[in-house]
């Protein structure tokens, strides 16, 4: 393989932690070797300290970070039950459809692309849907905004709701705090802030989640003595629909019981072991601060260029800055220039920003001095060589300001 | 990490193939860099090459084999569909299940676990049954046995059914031809026969099945340039049940269209990639060769050791065998000493087998003669331990007769 060398600045995936790789190169372990079911134990205390959670049932689902999200609404929502997702971006509509497809009944409020909502939004709309979940994303990569929740928990449990979180572009780049905020269920990914590849979706359930996900509990038929026959096991409530995402019967693999599920993909475990054991090496917080560090470094790099920053900044996402794409210029041809020439992607958004805005991201292993700097100098060529006016070493000086502040 | 040697001969995940950990370690491109475009079109084309198959939707499910499963199954089958299921064993009974939970009116013909079906059977329960689909297992390793699927195209074509075939466990080391037996969907994964880990599902649809996918397709709503409301594309028929493994979303990920979906998970793409590569590589019936030569060496080493076979030899996997736990041994301890002492995994099975028999694998890296000859070895010391009657040298010379002859 001959893969070209990339500085990945973009809204994720970014380039991998060369340690996570190392650890990924490691060779395999059976599935119910002790060694093995050992480091499953271990991967389980190091997201419990990565999500700041107490809870027991905290594991990995084998996908990216979407069968994460899947595999929370798929165990939680039952068909007819009433959601409330506050849509504030792409993945907020990902949450609508998701719901949609287990049968839910979704009720959605809206803000415009670039804004989030107030506290005071989601309470009302609490109050007036009266759901069963409220399914809310964190850090929304489209739009680059950070929906604040320290209040979300307590105003869904008020309303006897559940609280889900879609973390996956935010955690360990952001505050978040799943049990401080009484967040039920929270899912993540690999590839942003935890400097991973994409294919692992660490997941957290609290107490209430887990008596509605256990409650669906249904073993499968050919684990069962007899195959197809009915044991020991409970087996009530509406069947989950999937079974590849079923979080009972995950739960029960990941468990002392041990029940055979999927076959656990290994290697993915590796890396998502590796990328927490290194968030918690260095400090949640301490990586948090890090990435808020480099995200204000970018933004004054950015705005030292000449160039606007999309949306409401003082809610924006540390890790990803969204700029709209000046006039002059063609959006695709300064991506193309920075990835032909320099080797650094930057990305585009979806939907309404398609083409209107670039995202550059400053995350995980990227989440570094050099590589804003970097990044910083080569789109000033890019965007000079494309005609548009910029500020000689405005960005790379705006940056260094803020590093030497 | 310190991960334990491991020689992995249980059945699967087995020991990945070096070349495959190293394809691994590389560093990540962009989802759409064009060397990552190219890289996934270079997929489709290699595993149109193990599959046997001209089908131009031939691509990687982002989960594990199971994945895979589901994906074809939610993909594939509506509310109130009749579905055909032979069960010869638990993956038999996995597919039940999993139709089951996308709604679909399940009917099974079994036969005891050990055996197979004649053609016959089949044809006669598809005359009965009318099904839109006939879900099969080829190689179920509960079993160890291989279902011969030669004809199951012919019979489901001429009651109107489409097939679907699980070779997760089967394909790279058994005869499998995709487009020749008429199979329309067929799901695998890389932790058996291909020498690779857990968490990538190879899949091929041919031109029947993607159009039943793709009569169901729906753009994400956040994709659209006014999300959430219509916009050119169809978006008729029903909803597939699942986002993250909707089929016709993912296909448009995969083709010229670029969609975004899913972050694919590179490493397993890179892993994935060089799992087949290899395979083709060393030609795909040289590889089917090779595990019968090996599986041929098991099966008379085990027997030269005085130990009984499980099931109908004829129609068992080359790449397993199911041996009946001698009375006088602890199946557990046997698996213990050989684990502690000599680093070597065998399996035990599922359901009416759990306890009962011993799964010895010789597939993908370790359909070896290294592999088989030590294994054997090993055995014979710990069954002696244990208190078992075994013939002195009787393993490893009658495996090694195989391999002179």
């Amino acid at each position: 393989m001959n893969v070209p060398p990339r500085l990945l600045m973009g809204p994720g995936p970014i380039t991998v932690d060369p340690r996570v790789l190392q650890a990924m190169s490691n060779q395999l372990v059976g599935q119910f070797d002790p060694w093995m079911t050992d480091a499953m134990t271990e991967v389980m205390g190091l997201y419990r300290q990565v999500f700041k959670t107490a809870n027991e049932q905290t594991f990995l689902v084998d996908g990216t970070s979407r069968a994460g999200i899947e595999a929370a609404l798929v165990s939680l929502l039952e068909p007819g039950d009433r959601v409330l997702v506050p849509v504030f971006g792409r993945f907020g509509h990902l949450l609508v459809e998701i719901a949609q497809r287990c049968g839910a009944q979704v009720h959605t409020i809206e803000v415009p692309w670039g804004e989030v909502f107030t506290p005071e939004a989601i309470a009302d709309a609490v109050a007036a849907v009266e759901p069963r979940l409220v399914a809310v994303v964190q850090g929304d990569t489209s739009t680059t905004m950070c929906q604040p929740l320290e209040e979300v928990g307590a105003i869904a449990r008020a309303h006897g709701a559940l609280v889900y979180c879609d973390a996956t572009a935010s955690l360990g780049g952001n505050p978040f705090e799943t049990d401080a905020w009484g967040i039920d269920v929270v899912t993540a990914g690999l590839q942003k802030c935890l400097g991973g590849p994409s294919g692992s979706a660490p997941i957290t359930l609290g107490p209430a989640a887990v008596e509605v996900v256990e409650a669906r509990k249904h073993v499968e038929a050919g684990l069962r003595p007899i195959p197809g026959e009915a044991d020991g096991d409970t087996d009530s409530g509406t069947v989950i629909a999937s079974n590849y995402l079923d979080l009972a019967q995950i739960i029960d693999y990941w468990g002392p019981r041990r029940l055979n599920h999927h076959t656990e993909a290994t290697s993915m475990l590796y890396a998502a072991r590796e990328c927490a054991r290194l968030l918690v090496e260095e400090g949640i917080d301490q990586a948090v601060a890090r990435h808020r560090r480099h995200g204000e470094a970018m933004l004054a790099g950015v705005r030292g260029l000449g160039l606007e920053v999309f949306g409401d900044v003082a809610h924006k996402m540390s890790n990803v800055v969204a700029v709209h794409i000046p006039e002059a210029v063609n959006g695709d041809r300064v991506r193309a220039g920075l990835l032909d020439d320099f080797g650094i992607e930057i990305g585009t958004s979806f939907g309404p920003l398609h083409g209107k805005v670039w995202r550059i991201g400053t995350m995980g292993y990227n989440a570094r001095t050099d590589a804003v700097l970097t990044t910083l100098a080569a789109l000033e060529q890019v965007l000079r060589a494309e005609g548009a006016e910029v500020t000689a070493g405005g960005g790379v000086g705006a940056a260094k300001e803020v590093y030497a502040s």
